[in-house]
């Protein structure tokens, strides 16, 4: 079916039956809908044929084994069509029955309001913030043509499927997709094919009225096919589109499906179908024009079941014809397989953080963005499906894989991203790399800019997915380019989301070992480094590969009990060390405290936090961000030294004087700190 | 000379007049990037002619009065050639001495890194961040056809200008500005004139790595007319380009010139001459390649000088001309004359605040939002300069001002926009208007799409501007929309960003409070509001009017000497409420704190704090955000009941109450905390 011209039309049965299972589809939706008494009833009804059409006649899965590697990927970037996505799941065979359709939207059921990846078996992506499905779309697409570069063998593609997305008018909207569709066409991505819902309606009524852009027209300057279909209930038009599509080796494809939102309901073609239960009396109008029966909720006609059936059948098949490709293939390249497997279940080969770099302070000083980098390069030659780029800042980010070619123009195997400055859909395509699997991949910018790429960081965050977000220049210190480059509340900001893990490291040995949580832990982890150059610790004295898994340590003590506890974390350390040096030569006893990591502190035991920061003893945390947070660790006689403004344009050793981030003000503050205390 | 096209060439002595001036910008630029060993001299030398012809020969403004409301509006979206910029307002005759150009960069000078808005008199607008710039401008020239429509007269143009901006390969790469030219396209804003300082360039190398797109296609498909230039230092070319883009009377026009990037110098076309001084052999090259004197910084020629000097004139002359009309308008309209006045000056008529409404409990139950809503539109009759709209969400967000029309094709003084779903776009433009004068202009979408135009919110509190963002669906109470429609960090990290006013109400009448307060300070504010309905609160047995000003104050006070302090926020006040009432049953009192902005209590006096908070008594905090930064309003013995993980998807109060945010739950730990306390 895949790649041919189909011959002459098809019979009026295939196409009645097809017809029965795209109603079968509207049907389940607004039933979904109606019984949750809350949804979204008009792309269902509106995009069913188009979706009907991509997954049985040229989707590539096996819904019985929805962890196949070289299953197509779909995803329905406008989320909120879900009932459209469920009802497609369960007929296809996935794990989802009836029961769960019957309880869409409700509490502990796998089929939340929005598609949630991780939750619902056949979800490949959690959608429903416009935009980011697009853009992950296109980092699956990605993925695939890099795996497929790495991989294959000319006789055994091992890798070689198409990724596929229903996209509707506010997908396209949104700034996010069009930063992903532009590098898409750069990156001449041929096998991502996209139908576009084009219904003409928004939320708030005619698209004209904020969207007379020639879509088509902006879609071919981004160097994409533009296929129009003048009805998207026709399926012959379809199915020519998408062969039209796959027959495309140079572009990506975006199929304008001319749809009409709410389809067969009274409010067919208007915003009041977008997303409000029809209602008894229009659910009732609906089945009769769809000549469904009346009064029959979750109704699935027995041929529509069959059918389905067939397809499911069909989709074992493809999998066990891939899986003698792949036999061949662990025959004739073992070692290759064996990588594959490895890279396809996520798990790190044994022995890979040997290759992560000590350093000793005869190397310094040297920022923390630079020793990174050492090590990311480092890593590199033990990781191959580790890769990744940054929004055009890479010889700031430090975040060039040395010697690994410029990834995504099909050429050859290689590892590095030019995202272009465009951060947002750097992040989610990160994330869709991420999700498609067999990569390790990181996306690098200011501190400052994550501002910029924060909806896709959210996402990773909820899909717990393995992606790795490199923030540079991490505060004033940053020096002259001033205020709309020097992060603030970033760091408070970034702590604010749940599940994302925030290392921010003194130097370059913390750095190391921060990215080795950042790579073992395979949880969604952010980098925090720092643009200017600070000393390199002494490993052996300080004990901080220990002290960094745990969080937060005591990285030097003080002589006896403690007067007083400074803690700091990333460049801020430096300036403590000195200031407990000189409290010390006044008598003051300080033990200083790294905290590169606030997650993973709070992760362990009472007893350990006690022992690090104990309750009694008064503490001075030292941080150049807000100090919105900090709260949590200063205890009952804390203070910190923080920034809670915007910064300045001026050399950043002259910014961290005068914002009171020397060693100096840290002494004084230690001292008044006391004095209070007493 | 504006809208007329020029017979003929014009004379070999204005050419080289016009290159030296040229030069004088470039070499300025250059020295001053040398002398603070930092900046961006790449932009500078490559753009100056395109800058210059746009300031000598076509910007209507009087650098002698940098706030008359009729001059053409500049922004250098490209922020990083502040140098260019700072040199241009240095010769225009801006209050911007030698002496601070010699202080680029530094500590406490007026020529920071990048252009701040506020800081140095003739910058429109903070740029940096790549695209605000471009979407900003948008926002200028849509607020200019806005007040043109609604206060000219047929033969008194009072409001009558361009806008103009300097653009770069990575303003265009940016979604935000895509999002932001589909919507100027779309609203036919022709006064906007836009250069593209198309230089092949980026940081990472030649842009064909990461954008081959056609940017005159795309566009074009937007709705603009695009305008090319071969050589960007041909300045009849130039001129003929921008008369063209005035003569276009229906689209926006974008130039695009072709630049070399550190054009004269020897890393021209290079990457290298993006960032960073260039030292000073190659300054030295540099000079002599442009014809420059040797060894002489910060040099203008005298002849430049002179011209320069006439420039001013014309400027002042231009404004009188303009006042004359002005006072002709004054004459025959004196009411809107006075109108005028007092809305280019940001002053609220007096009385306004007595069309905001009280609410009874009669009323009730209300939604937040929807009590905006109503604020909103009785505010509307009395502030004809108070206008927004909503990224495609009017109908949830409840921000369509009844009656007042759709805003933005030219057509009528109207006041509603429709920003499609272009969140980013929407918060710059909506910058753009508050920063252009004349309006109070909102823009609205959910909290958790607070995330998309995050950047640009950071921008107006860094300009400390009057942009007013609404965002509803608030919590885990919006329901069914599952986790990712669901705020949970986003009032914590919008609470990080320093300078913005969060006001997020409990119920009708303290949303009325909130809006006075968005209004009369003037200050950035996002109001916060939930999607479900809450009672409504008797605003004469509760002192909601004087508390609210004040961020925090006793909503309902116990019997005598609380046992416990309960603190709530928004939708959360009410379970609060109602535990207390539980809470008395029980024999424990409970003082009830509302707290809808931290910000403003933050500003109090400590009397005034310890007076609603005293140190003494156990708290409770209540709201459904992470937790983080709660600990600042604990005290010593405090608990907050939080939600500090992802949401999840079934009916809001399911959620409310699996979550915590049960009057049973807050009882709970109340007695919990109090047993712990004793």
């Amino acid at each position: 079916m895949r790649g041919q011209k189909k011959g002459g039309r098809v019979s009026e049965e295939t196409r009645e039956l097809d017809l029965l299972c795209v109603n079968t589809i509207r049907m389940l939706a607004l039933d979904m809908i109606e019984k949750a008494h809350s949804g979204h009833p008009g792309l269902p009804l509106g995009a069913a044929t188009c979706a009907y059409v991509l997954w049985a006649k040229f989707l590539r899965h096996n819904p019985a084994d929805p962890s196949w590697p070289n299953r197509d990927r779909f995803i329905l970037s406008a989320g909120h069509g879900s009932a459209l996505l469920y009802a497609l799941l369960h007929l296809s065979g996935y794990d989802l029955p009836l029961s769960q359709l019957q309880r869409f939207r409700q509490w502990g059921s796998k089929t939340p309001g929005h598609p949630e990846h991780g939750l619902s078996e056949g979800v490949e992506a959690t959608t429903g913030p416009l935009g980011q499905g697009f853009a992950m779309g296109v980092g699956m697409a990605l993925a695939e043509q890099n795996l497929a570069l790495c991989l294959n063998k000319p006789e055994l593609p091992i890798i070689d499927h198409y990724t596929y997305a229903l996209v509707s008018d506010g997908d396209l909207m949104e700034g996010v997709s069009s930063e992903a569709a532009s590098l898409a066409g750069t990156m001449k991505l041929s096998k991502l094919i996209y139908l576009y819902d084009d219904n003409h309606i928004c939320i708030e009524g005619d698209t004209g009225l904020a969207f007379t852009e020639n879509v088509q027209r902006r879609f071919e300057a981004y160097g994409w096919q533009v296929l129009r279909v003048e009805d998207g209930n026709d399926i012959d038009t379809l199915e020519e589109a998408l062969l039209a599509a796959q027959h495309e080796l140079e572009k990506p494809s975006l199929i304008m499906a001319r749809n009409h939102i709410g389809y067969g309901s009274p409010w067919q073609d208007s915003a009041r179908a977008h997303g409000e239960p029809l209602g008894p009396r229009a659910l009732r109008q609906t089945r009769q024009a769809l000549g469904w029966p009346a009064n029959k909720a979750f109704h699935v006609p027995a041929q529509a079941r069959r059918h389905f059936a067939r397809l499911l059948e069909r989709g074992r098949k493809w999998q066990q014809e891939w899986q003698r490709a792949f036999d061949n293939y662990r025959q004739k390249y073992p070692a290759q397989a064996r990588e594959f497997r490895r890279r396809m279940q996520g798990k790190l080969p044994s022995g890979w953080e040997q290759a992560i770099p000590g350093f000793v302070p005869a190397d310094g000083p040297l920022a923390t963005r630079s020793a990174s980098g050492k090590i990311m390069n480092a890593i590199a030659g033990r990781l191959p499906e580790f890769l990744g780029g940054s929004a055009d800042l890479a010889p700031s980010t430090k975040t060039r894989l040395i010697g690994y070619g410029d990834l995504g123009f099909g050429r050859d195997c290689s590892r590095n991203i030019h995202f272009g400055v465009r951060e947002h859909a750097m992040a989610a395509i990160v994330n869709g790399m991420a999700l498609h699997g067999g990569l390790i991949p990181y996306a690098a910018t200011f501190l400052v800019f994550s501002d910029y790429l924060r909806p896709a960081l959210r996402l990773a965050a909820l899909m717990n997915i393995h992606s790795i977000f490199i923030f540079t220049h991490d505060s004033i210190g940053l020096g002259e380019d001033g205020p709309t480059h020097q992060p603030i509340e970033h760091l408070a900001s970034l702590r604010a989301i749940p599940n994302l893990i925030i290392l921010r490291p003194a130097e370059a040995n913390e750095t190391a070992a921060a990215w080795r949580i950042a790579l073992a832990s395979r949880r969604p982890a952010a980098l925090i480094l720092a643009r200017q150059d600070v000393p390199v610790l002494d490993a052996t004295s300080f004990p901080i590969a220990q002290g960094v898994k745990r969080g937060a340590y005591v990285l030097c003590e003080c002589r006896g009990k403690p007067d007083i506890i400074l803690i700091a974390t990333g460049s801020e350390v430096h300036p403590a060390l000195q200031a407990q040096r000189t409290l010390a030569e006044r008598g003051i006893e300080a033990r200083l405290v790294s905290m590169p990591c606030w997650e993973l502190f709070a992760e362990q035991s009472l007893r350990y936090q006690n022992e690090v920061l104990p309750p009694e003893i008064p503490r001075l945390a030292v941080e150049a961000g807000v100090s919105l947070g900090w709260e949590r660790w200063l205890g009952k006689k804390g203070r910190v030294i923080a920034i809670d403004r915007f910064g300045a344009s001026a050399p950043g050793e002259v910014l961290m004087r005068r914002f009171g981030f020397s060693p100096q003000n840290i002494v004084s503050q230690a001292e008044t700190l006391l004095e209070r205390s007493e």
